[in-house]
């Protein structure tokens, strides 16, 4: 079996983990499977860098910073490597453009426009294990660009896709997926398996374990992921396509993220192209925008509103100030001091009814719901900050969380 | 001018000096000059990755080394380009591969093979300065190598010739070369001007301010050096081809070294093939071997001393142990506690009698020498280490060097 086994960078905080590291490696190894690793950098390393950098300027360059944080990985590769064969391994660091890897040359955020796997099928052959850098990857133009958020983890899908790996296995600091966040719901059990589309969903809702990119680019290629802890045996939770058994599980988990502010905005205009004038305004200030809701029309005038990360506000706020009167709106309010609570299931598609069970869910509660937004496998409700937690417990329980572990 | 300055891991130890170093670069732009800045690692970058692949083995692989080693230089030549950026310079880093430089691909100490100087000409006719990491270059095969020591330096004069530069600068944390260390001898004068010959001598002897590799590579393409302060305004010393009025300055400078241990073999064979044995069984085992003395015949035996590095002494006399019976020796010695004290001068050549003026010198001061050495600008002897201060501050002042300050 050919595995691609990543480690975040809590795995190689220090020698001590790197070595831990390295010996799940020499069994996967040893156990008779081909072996890519991919690593982050140690611990802090990037933060480190990143404050070295603003004690220098407080605007540094793109290329320069792409320059500087692709160090964190290569000393991690350098460092397992060596680990590695102290065990008797045979091992080969790799930087991302030695691997074969090629980026769109973005700085800061590239994406990976394609793996030469030449070199690391080279290495395979000759018997060896390839440690690569993660989040990073060589630019047309000879430079080294970083894939930004969730580059490390989308590193090990694209290589795990490019290899046609029969596994890509994320190892982090958490178990695997659980029905909820167990510091708050302490019967929240972890799932033996998800579907790529539900963890799409908990990724994007605020269950930080695995990066959209990744779990996207994972579902593109068809490679199986696993999700495991790097300082246990537990298998984890695998993320695959769905089939029969999991369509059947109506919802799979609860999510809930506090990085949430709502700005509502009143009595705008009703006519084409105010909601155009407004958002482009807020993408073009880099600015993501979360939930939108817009109400009916009343008296040829609407309500819009949407919800922006909490450290955004600010710039959301000066850009609604900015375009207010050119789409009319009469005034605009905000609150910082909300949260989303999510239900993900699979299931939901054929399964009327479930946004309504949530909805009673939360009212038995007493809980008053702000925003409410559903797709096709997910609903997600905006409600106060300090009932996030007591919303999360009530919904676990309601849909019967509980008896989701490991019965593989 | 096209110049080329290269900054020591002191001068960029934080982010404060590097913009210090920035402001300087930036005023020799400014002055009408083209500039490529070559930079070591940060302070103490390279002790600390050492120390961490020490944590994660005590046997690391030498491409896993260079792999991790290489990355101090990267970060030191993204921040500076920063620095250089934030002061409004056009500014790009590049690592030892972007900037052309090939090696013969031996890891840990590999040798500067070609400089292919077309991606450097492009950043300067673009009006760009090129910040290049020293102390590395790219293998045939493709890996990262790193030049050993006085890599940095000979980076900057491997960039210099390769580019045809006017001027290499090389800042470091002393304003230049001095007639002897002036923590011994409190009198010592900084040379306005010395020779390549005599500055190799230096170096060799002692003097740490500029490594022997770089300013052989110097001589041979003809590039001018410039050692002086990144702390200071001071030109410092100018190293170049000697002329006429160096070639009548007899004794340039008092080196000492304190690193030095004697062993002497007494009673060897006298006959073909004894010499080769013993110092061939040194060489292979990496022993660097300084002086060698070998005394007159008598009754068909000799007696052969040698001098090496301190830490390299208990292997020395493993391998003397070893070979002892086929040399047939009757017994050896050894005595750690020496130094070596040495004149140069580029004039000596020319002068007979400067040898027996330095051992006039040492005898007044009821110095014992107890090996001698002579090269063609050079005279060095061995002496108990509790004396080499006082024969320093003796030599100094019987050849009057402190009269040889900066009059240019």
């Amino acid at each position: 079996m050919l595995v691609v086994q990543k480690f975040g960078g809590s795995s190689v905080a220090n020698a001590e983990r790197i070595k831990r590291v390295a010996e799940r490696v020499w069994r996967t190894r040893q156990a008779g499977n081909e072996v890519v690793v991919v690593v982050s950098a140690m611990g802090d390393t990037t933060d480190e860098l990143i404050d070295l950098a603003r004690q220098v300027t407080s605007d540094p360059s793109p290329r320069e910073m792409d320059q500087l944080l692709s160090t964190g990985e290569q000393v991690s590769i350098a460092l397992l490597a060596m680990a590695l064969q102290a065990l008797g391994a045979e091992a080969i660091s790799l930087t991302g453009a030695q691997a074969g890897i090629t980026t769109d040359g973005i700085y800061g955020k590239a994406s990976i426009s394609a793996v030469d796997t030449r070199r690391l099928k080279e290495e395979l052959a000759a018997g060896r294990i390839p440690v690569v850098a993660g989040f990073q990857g060589l630019a047309p133009n000879g430079d080294v660009t970083t894939l930004g958020r969730g580059g490390s983890d989308t590193t090990a899908v694209a290589l795990a896709a490019a290899l046609q790996a029969d596994l890509c296995e994320i190892y982090t600091d958490v178990e695997g997926v659980f029905t909820a966040d167990p510091r708050l719901v302490p019967e929240a059990v972890k799932l033996p398996a998800i579907s790529y589309d539900e963890m799409l969903e908990l990724a994007c809702l605020g269950a930080v374990v695995l990066h959209p990119r990744a779990v996207e680019l994972a579902k593109i290629y068809q490679v199986p992921l696993r999700v495991r802890s790097s300082f246990s045996e537990d298998p984890g939770t695998v993320i695959k396509e769905e089939d029969d058994m999991e369509k059947k599980r109506v919802v799979s988990g609860v999510a809930h993220d506090l990085n949430v502010a709502r700005i509502g905005i009143f009595d705008v205009f009703d006519r084409p192209g105010i909601a155009y004038r407004l958002f482009s305004s807020l993408a073009a200030e880099n600015i993501n925008v979360d939930m939108i809701i817009q109400g009916m029309t009343r008296d040829g005038r609407n309500d819009i509103s949407f919800t922006v990360s909490r450290h955004e506000l600010p710039q959301a706020l000066k850009v609604v100030e900015k375009v207010k009167e050119e789409i009319g709106a009469k005034g605009y309010t905000y609150d910082d001091r909300v949260g989303k609570v999510s239900i993900v299931g699979a299931g939901m598609i054929t399964r009327p009814g479930v946004a309504a069970a949530m909805f009673e869910a939360l009212s038995r509660e007493g809980i008053n719901i702000e925003m409410i937004s559903t797709s096709e496998i997910k609903v997600s409700c905006i409600i106060k900050e300090e009932e996030v937690p007591r919303a999360v417990k009530a919904l676990h329980r309601h849909f019967g969380l509980e008896n989701l572990g490991d019965k593989e």
